[in-house]
């Protein structure tokens, strides 16, 4: 059962808020979408970044202007599952509540309810053929911690992902403060699960995607040189001869007025992707 | 004094937050402004409504791409003085805190502080010239609360604001409850002086402003009916001979949603009206 929270038409489409219990997380979990009016063929799905929720992106990114004339919807699934009160939970805005990292946790208490990864890959996909009526041309991209998810599940599932980009990924998170934290928590010490949700590690373990990757990255982003680490990716992508455009721009920072200023690019990007299907 | 506290790149601009100490309300006072990348000569001044800062425009409406490649800035007024802890001053949404209804208030304990007319008119108005050297080329526009700030202020000053425009306005305050409660708590019984600020009966003294205004109204806004009177502005602009574009529009509500699906033309409004100058 997928409820209807609140619905705005915007660009003669209409923006919605939907909430439904995950078999999943085992909890409720909100989500947002964008459906252009001309009715919807396609969708991406977009990841969003530490402390977010199902509503930034849709409000913030402007997503709507680009789809209103297309028929491409866009799904924002929540970043973490919510209302529990695990131990640890809601401690620290990089781990935990609006940090789920789109891993399966596999230690306790997480292990019951962070499967995120589940939850994108498998139960929105699920949402997106059977409540939106798309078929398989769907792509996905996110931002931050959000392009860290985009880009492990593209690696991992290339088939059932079109095309796969992000704004200022977390690209290599066992190399990195905030992804070392989140696996330890999520994954425990399990070293060869830890690569499975690392981009860098996946290209390097012979993962690549069949279509050319974007990423696009602010020069003046406050979290580039210790926690985002691009020039792994650019670097694991040549080693794994993966086709991957990294756009660098002079002075743009982490925030949404970075996202919202190349986020056309994106999405012109994934039209094309899923065009070519 | 106006300090930046925060500057965003966007659209090859920058999206910067301000916080000045205000003469007109004798506390401090913050603004947010873009500034397009090609340089300054004309600005709009945003009004918001109920609720809101300085922050709500600026983030959802995407005002940014609207304005990303001309020379005209937008700059975004709080609501109200902040701050205080004035009786009654938080107790509800339509009063006080973030309701500021853009009047000069002479009621106890509000006369000292709620000058949000004269802080619009006079201050923001000369920091607009002095910090950002913008000439005369100046224009305004709000939404509800802020759409009534923006007619009541384009009809007593039609030579200091080239054009006017307004989402989904309160056009008549002194015949809805949001109006009668705020005018009776910042002006007291004083009839003349809640037509002051009412732009039904601004009109009806004879106030008109030289250019065309532009309207625009979802038919499924929840506050239409109650608050917003819209049909009151129409006459009272037919029988004053102003010339008003009023536009509905079928299904949008009172949200940010339905301001972002057409901003683009009221931006155009106000540039065509600015280049005429």
């Amino acid at each position: 059962m997928i409820n209807e929270l609140k619905s705005h038409k915007s660009f003669a489409g209409k923006t919605q808020f939907w909430e439904h219990d995950s078999s999943a997380t085992k909890t409720k979990m909100k989500f947002s979408t964008f459906m252009p009016h001309q009715g919807v063929r396609s969708c991406l799905i977009w990841l969003s970044g530490l402390t977010c929720t199902d509503e930034n992106f849709i409000t913030k990114s402007f997503v709507q202007s680009h789809l209103a004339e297309t028929q491409t919807m866009v799904i924002c699934p929540d970043t973490s599952p919510r209302g529990l009160q695990l131990k640890g939970e809601h401690d620290s805005y990089d781990f935990g509540s609006g940090a789920g990292f789109y891993v399966n946790a596999t230690e306790a208490p997480y292990d019951q309810n962070y499967q995120m990864y589940d939850y994108v890959v498998k139960e929105l996909y699920h949402i997106i053929q059977e409540k939106f009526g798309v078929s398989d041309r769907v792509s996905i991209f996110g931002h931050s911690m959000g392009g860290h998810g985009a880009l492990v599940i593209g690696l991992r599932e290339p088939n059932k992902f079109k095309s796969v980009s992000a704004f200022s990924p977390i690209t290599n998170p066992t190399q990195c403060p905030w992804g070392q934290k989140a696996l330890a928590g999520y994954l425990g010490d399990n070293a060869a699960a830890w690569r499975q949700y690392d981009a860098c590690e996946l290209l390097k373990a012979g993962n690549t995607h069949p279509h050319q990757i974007l990423v696009s990255q602010g020069l003046a982003d406050e979290f580039m040189v210790e926690q985002l680490l691009p020039k792994n990716l650019e670097k694991a992508c040549q080693n794994a001869g993966q086709d991957l455009v990294l756009k660098r721009h002079e002075g743009y920072d982490h925030s949404y007025y970075f996202i919202s200023s190349f986020l056309k690019e994106h999405i012109v990007f994934h039209l094309d992707a899923l065009r070519e299907e």
